[in-house]
């Protein structure tokens, strides 16, 4: 696979909610970095994240647009999580690199902290 | 030039703070989103944005990486002002489309408000 294939597979890994694939596409030592949060650093501490995935029922990130040179993969994106209340979104950019093994081993996400917050909130 | 080469010539110019240069660059009618403050329409709405610069006296726009594909240009930086009390540093991915016509039709750049915000507070 290409890095820009193993990116879409695990962002389908990820809408399938299937951690298990999911984590088998990172870097043991993977830094993930939500930028207005801030970085984790192994692959264990993002599958303890994610795996609640804030309780959604139903994840869908869509992606509109995706770029990729070299080892470097940037894919601009929707985040839905689908909660009890209705879905949640929240208007992404996510930056990876792949390593030679074929593993991610950057994932870092750009988006605005308070239009989250503000979307959380508006579903009650 | 690609795509590619034209959204690094843009960011060059705009390094330079050659605003001429710079937007002969952009297509008349390209759509400019700060994505947690809103879009704007057209190559003069764009001139009036960035004329001042926010007042900044020299202006480093570090890419720390850049992915291609097709129209799509997707670049990570580090936006640096330099205003009269120091460096405001703000980190944004933007995301590009470049026409067949070699001229930017949508610039799109994500980051966090709240840290731009808080990064001006602290510099006084």
């Amino acid at each position: 696979m290409t890095p820009d294939e193993t990116v879409t597979a695990f962002i389908q890994a990820l809408e399938r909610m299937d951690m298990d694939d999911a984590m088998e596409m990172l870097a043991e030592d993977v830094t993930y970095d939500n930028v207005p949060i801030g970085a984790m650093q192994g692959r264990d501490a993002v599958r303890k994240t994610l795996d609640g995935m804030m309780g959604a029922t139903e994840v869908d990130w869509p992606v509109a647009r995706q770029a990729a040179t070299g080892n470097v993969v940037m894919n601009e994106r929707i985040d839905r999580f689908k909660l009890e209340s209705g879905w949640l979104e929240i208007p992404v950019v996510g930056v990876f690199e792949v390593g030679d093994d074929g593993l991610i081993s950057l994932w870092r996400d750009y988006f605005d902290l308070e239009t989250f917050k503000n979307n959380r909130k508006a579903l009650g």
